[in-house]
């Protein structure tokens, strides 16, 4: 089940010069998919990330991390290897060193060293890494090598996904065309708090190593940092920007430039539309609802307002069953946590249909009014809360009966 | 559908002197159920609550607090008067003048001022109160007024609670003997800030108001605001404790006395028994689970993780389907906010089985003492956070289908 989620044209997808794919199946989990990925870069891509904030982060995590802060100058990341089917999580030391001898095989095979090879997992927590078949598939994956090769490499990194996702833009950013294709993939243990699970977005981009850095945050606080399936933020979540510098263009440098504004953009428009993908194939959705919390003192507390709403079990329920029960929103919206909110000045819109006016039902609401909206496969929810100047946006989805079945199933 | 709650028998509620109950079927929302309860107070009664904690409080908790705030030294509570079927929250100005109203017609019918007539109200939200059904089945009540008439009271604050819940204790207080009878409703929206839904425990003990305060809140502290459904917290919790000083006794002063311990905790067990009877008849719940996180630093470190895990959807519905899935816990433990958690120092236990050690599953740790312990009906989930010396415990349930159905279809 997904909402008005549609696999990409493989045609659609450019290809970003200095980025190659390749996908193997290495039997990690299931048998019989694409399970492992590689992403090879061209000596001289600038890389950045963004992780999760999760304490118990996983073990590839902790190594990706170390391996770009232990890059020597002059160094570039040359490669990203991805698997499905083992989150290696919660593993301990142990967990540590079998990220790092998946890293260390890889880097033998390309003749790089082990520091310029990032390493990424998702899938069950608390099992083992299966370092042997890992090293096992990637011939096969080094064999499959192409820039053209997007569509399967988002197919490969798919877990509970039901439809891959992946995505292309074109910005034009001083005289140039600069490309931007990106893939990610997730369903269930959404709360992305830094990142996503996983999304990897690519730019021939010729750009600074620190505004990949600043454009990596940007992005991510616009799209991935911006939705939830059920609040659970995973201990995998990683999201990459690549710029390979490909691109025929001068380097941007300057953080107060057009260029790097054009960039910026541009890169958060692909990984915004990325996480709403996730969120359109969340586990069991059947709706794409659209938080928006207006007229708050900060954009903090409008994304308490907005996550709290987006968390509640009662309000997701509601809109399972295309309920217009909508004091539970009402009800999340006075424990979001905003100690002195003044909830006679609170309005509440279900798309175009006023609610709830000063806190209470509005005098012209009908209830049929409510119904219709409910009953849509999009839904814009909208708090005003009267006093302030800010805003914020949370893209999340509905509570049904196949969330339970997917996660009360999942490793049968 | 509830875990090991039965409905309790009649004969074993004590009543208690000066406290006596009536019920009525007054036609709120549902024809032929008993939804209106008065609880009638001799003169004299202490009388003190916890209320939510939600900024949407209700327009009863709004009156509530007003008459516990306003009443003359002297005069004293003499009525509470509980009706299901509508939550009159999120109704704005108009809800608190009908909270007022219906304060009014019974301190008329009872001889007393409106001030001294608590209002309490659970239900559907943002419809407005039917003051004109409610006052016209307080005769009814007026009428049916008993003092061992704990059980019908239990029944007529039920909303979608399979079971009534009431208790009742006896405790030694000095050379008396002291009753604490209690009754409460509630299975979902539950997640108290202060207080449940609504609880409310009565004693014949004599004792001061500013201790009946005092205990009101160490009882909610540890029973109340232990448990959670689903993370929602309602609009209208409410947690009473009545004192009618009806026993022989001379009256507790003293908030460092024996005496004073010994009520204090004996209410606390009756609330948590109360509470813990919510969770067992929690929406949909097939499973009773305690989170007990020690090794804290402090309580409020514990009590972050405690929920954290207790309100995970992932965690919940592993423990749905009896899947050892406790990647999942240490994930949540994760994301609880402790932001210098040293992870490699973390232990799990399911019931008596280690399940991992130092953040990492545990070497002799077998997946069947995992599925053997995730089968039960009752579960212990103990994390060692091996940093300090406190500890908190939550009671929750899991998330099952009928959680979905109940939540989807309430309004229907």
């Amino acid at each position: 089940m997904s909402v008005n989620l549609f696999a990409p044209e493989p045609g659609s997808l450019r290809l970003v010069h200095g980025v190659a794919l390749g996908v193997a199946q290495a039997g990690i989990r299931k048998a019989d998919r694409k399970d492992l990925l590689l992403i090879r870069l061209d000596d001289g891509a600038k890389v950045a990330g963004v992780f999760t904030q999760n304490r118990f982060c996983a073990a590839p995590v902790v190594v990706a991390r170390q391996h770009l802060s232990m890059l020597d100058p002059g160094a570039s990341i040359r490669a990203l290897l991805v698997n499905t089917g083992c989150a290696n999580a919660g593993t301990g030391k142990e967990g540590v060193a079998a990220a790092r001898r998946t890293c260390n095989e890889l880097a033998e095979l390309l003749g790089c060293s082990s520091a310029q090879v990032l390493p990424f997992s998702t899938g069950v927590i608390m099992e083992p890494l299966p370092v042997d078949k890992i090293a096992a598939g990637l011939p096969a994956c080094i064999a499959d090598l192409r820039e053209d090769n997007w569509f399967s490499a988002a197919q490969a990194i798919m877990t509970t996904d039901t439809l891959p996702k992946a995505l292309s833009g074109q910005v034009r950013v001083g005289g140039a065309n600069v490309t931007v294709t990106g893939i990610a993939k997730g369903a269930g243990m959404i709360r992305p708090n830094m990142a996503t699970m996983l999304g990897f977005v690519a730019t021939d981009a010729r750009i600074s190593l620190t505004l990949v850095r600043a454009a990596v945050a940007y992005a991510a606080q616009h799209s991935f940092n911006c939705i939830t399936v059920d609040g659970d933020t995973s201990t995998n979540d990683a999201f990459m920007l690549i710029a390979s510098g490909a691109a025929e263009m001068p380097e941007i440098t300057d953080a107060r430039s057009a260029e790097y504004a054009a960039f910026r953009e541009g890169v958060a428009e692909v990984a915004a539309l990325l996480a709403q993908s996730i969120i359109r194939d969340g586990e069991g959705a059947t709706k794409f609802i659209t938080i928006r919390a207006e007229g708050g003192r900060n954009e903090d507390e409008c994304r308490k307002v907005a996550y709290a709403i987006a968390h509640s079990p009662l309000v997701k329920t509601a809109f399972f069953a295309s309920d217009p029960n909508l004091g539970r929103i009402l009800a999340a919206v006075g424990y979001a946590g905003i100690a002195d909110l003044n909830v006679e000045k609170v309005d509440l819109y279900l798309d175009d249909v006023l609610v709830a006016k000063n806190g209470g039902r509005h005098a012209g609401y009908q209830e049929a009014d409510g119904q219709r909206v409910m009953k849509q496969a999009e839904i814009t929810v909208r708090v005003v809360l009267n006093r302030g100047a800010a805003a914020a946006t949370v893209w999340t989805c509905d509570l049904s009966h196949d969330y339970v079945s997917i996660n009360a199933d999942y490793r049968s």
